[in-house]
């Protein structure tokens, strides 16, 4: 794999395991923090956790394959994704409708804009 | 349990089902979806699916076991439930909004706050 597609991968798995890492053993765990967070190479993380570098890939390739069918089975990273473009999309409109209340100077029209904003802000 | 125990605990593992459903063996979402969503007895079960009475017990305690698990480690189900509380608040503040526009028959303001209305129906 080139260079690039390496990182593209690397943060495809780690935004799954944001999603699923607590369902991952705590060995897998710690091995997929180093390799994605901490962007460690194998032999690294093998030196760091003293375990074989076969275990180090292992571990990764277990993880990957486990994180991989969590999301195909549940989808909660791709259902984030389509929530974060929604979120975008209704701060668009509420700057919009923000711009044409300002003129007015509506202040308690202003107030339940800022009130959505930070609803929208806050929604998990 | 009284029946009203029985009904709460039905709903609440339903609700969780429908997260991490798709999780569990064939056989366990089998059982589970005549338990919980047809509320059928172990009885009922049993004849239904040509098994014994203690394997849809053994099932449905299992996959209870799981689907509690799934949710104290990922939290998916708290979470949309704080969603939807959050929806609801942005969409009372948006009524409140739109009864403020009304007066001043505002039809620019009213097409953005329909459409931030439509985009947080449809946010998943």
């Amino acid at each position: 794999m080139k260079n690039k597609d390496v990182f593209n991968e690397k943060l495809k798995y780690s935004e799954l395991f944001s999603f699923y890492g607590n369902l991952l053993t705590d060995r897998q765990r710690d091995v997929f923090q180093l390799y994605c967070d901490q962007d460690l190479s194998l032999s690294e993380i093998s030196a760091d956790l003293s375990i074989s570098r076969q275990a180090v890939h292992d571990a990764i390739h277990r993880s990957q394959q486990l994180l991989g069918d969590y999301e195909k089975k549940l989808g909660f990273c791709a259902n984030f994704q389509k929530r974060e473009q929604c979120r975008t999309l209704i701060k668009r409109e509420l700057n919009r409708l923000d711009d044409v209340i300002k003129d007015k100077h509506d202040k308690v029209v202003k107030e339940y804009i800022d009130n959505v904003m930070r609803l929208i802000d806050n929604m998990e």
